[in-house]
């Protein structure tokens, strides 16, 4: 299995120019190992998915924070979920950013009946979150939000997109209005990064746990690593290389 | 149902001292109080143990972070839990803390069979938190801990204390390394404070939700309010008037 180190395994300069802070490279995770990481959390250290969702979608609010202020055009957040596990992470994300002040609406199209995803969409709603029915335009993006996340597809999404996700796609695409993407753009393949044919380009990145290979094709702005909760063995096991968080701090920048 | 609201009703010295940073006075809990918000945070605003503990161990390590550095002496801790839900708590705190880079013990002498409680432990344990099996006494305590956490019993305590509890709070109540109490300080009546016939005087307190009357009697060093999770209509109708968290810090120290 090749394992990606960054420069220390003389990578072409679009991949070398991704370093962390404490100057340690962080690995860049195949869609497999990601995988494979997941299911050790909550099979071999019996992690329950409400405790890593809810440390890592406030990790994601944390860092969003760091980066958008909440009083920018009344910080309003279009938070845009998928149907998986990404979707989850982000209507946690959305009732941590309203607790930092900021005013989240959220978009949700595909829910699954798990109770797990209806008490998290139940706690948006419960802190006045408002919950859009309609797929946005770019037009809406545009005029009514300062910052779009973008939570609809994670690590285990394989294309094609399903058609239900092909406007809110299109719109993300158009956009103005800066993408936040939590741990993947959503479109993008996780290992190759952005479709030929055209894909999202957030301005912010947020890993989750570990980053992705296609983080390597990340060009905006901002790119953080969350989800403080990988046992020191596992990080040892995957030789994720993971940087030092800085003190009690739930994400860490990572520096291009 | 009378409640405390400090100087603002004119309470007598004892009380009128403590107030936030942010000068407004937070409410002080009664015992049925603070069981009725637990129950409508679960029952009403569906929130699960996993995510609510989460967060609350999260807050408790990292005031415990703000207050006590993890390489004095090692930064050896030890967190004494409890059978209920104050114990989970300090399950999850044990395990932040090492992430922060102190070196936590576990003391958990009566343990419950929900998966729950048994993941917590296991997690500790997958993360090379020792656990002992036997009560410290409290040269044990000076001579090996230089922190000692409390996670022993939260709101719901009502005396007496159980016979198998009897040996660590009697080390408590005479060690002389410094007590972290979370929510409750162990042994003390939720309303009334320590017992007149003697009860443990930690040095910092962690409030979690809201503070309980007993903390008005804490006469210790750091007073912090953590579980940054209240829906705000939730602290509307109890008129808990929480402090403003500082930006996105997951507790707030309160000052005399």
């Amino acid at each position: 299995m090749f394992s990606l180190f960054g420069s220390r395994l003389g990578l072409s300069i679009s991949c070398s120019r991704f370093k962390v802070s404490s100057a340690i490279m962080v690995k860049y995770l195949q869609q497999d190992e990601a995988v494979n990481i997941d299911l050790e959390l909550f099979n071999e250290y019996k992690f329950s998915v409400d405790q890593l969702m809810e440390l890592a979608g406030l990790s994601c609010a944390t860092a969003i924070a760091k980066c958008y202020r909440p009083d920018q055009a009344k910080g309003s957040v279009l938070v845009c979920c998928g149907p998986g596990n990404n979707g989850g992470d982000g209507l946690v994300c959305a009732r941590h950013l309203k607790l930092f002040g900021f005013s989240p609406s959220v978009y949700y199209p595909k829910r699954t009946d798990k109770p797990l995803y209806e008490n998290l969409l139940h706690q948006c709603l419960a802190m006045d979150i408002p919950v859009i029915e309609n797929a946005p335009t770019a037009d809406l993006l545009n005029s009514s939000y300062n910052l779009i996340v973008d939570a609809l597809f994670g690590f285990s999404f394989k294309p094609p997109v399903r058609p239900l996700f092909v406007p809110i796609l299109e719109a993300l695409r158009n956009t103005e209005s800066p993408i936040c993407s939590i741990d993947i753009p959503s479109g993008w393949d996780v290992e190759k990064g952005c479709p030929e044919s055209g894909g999202i380009q957030p301005e912010m990145l947020i890993s989750l746990t570990a980053p992705k290979q296609c983080a390597l094709f990340f060009k905006g702005k901002h790119h953080f690593l969350g989800g403080r909760f990988v046992p020191p063995s596992l990080a040892q096991k995957y030789q994720l290389n993971l940087p030092d968080y800085p003190g009690t701090d739930c994400c860490v920048k990572l520096t291009k």
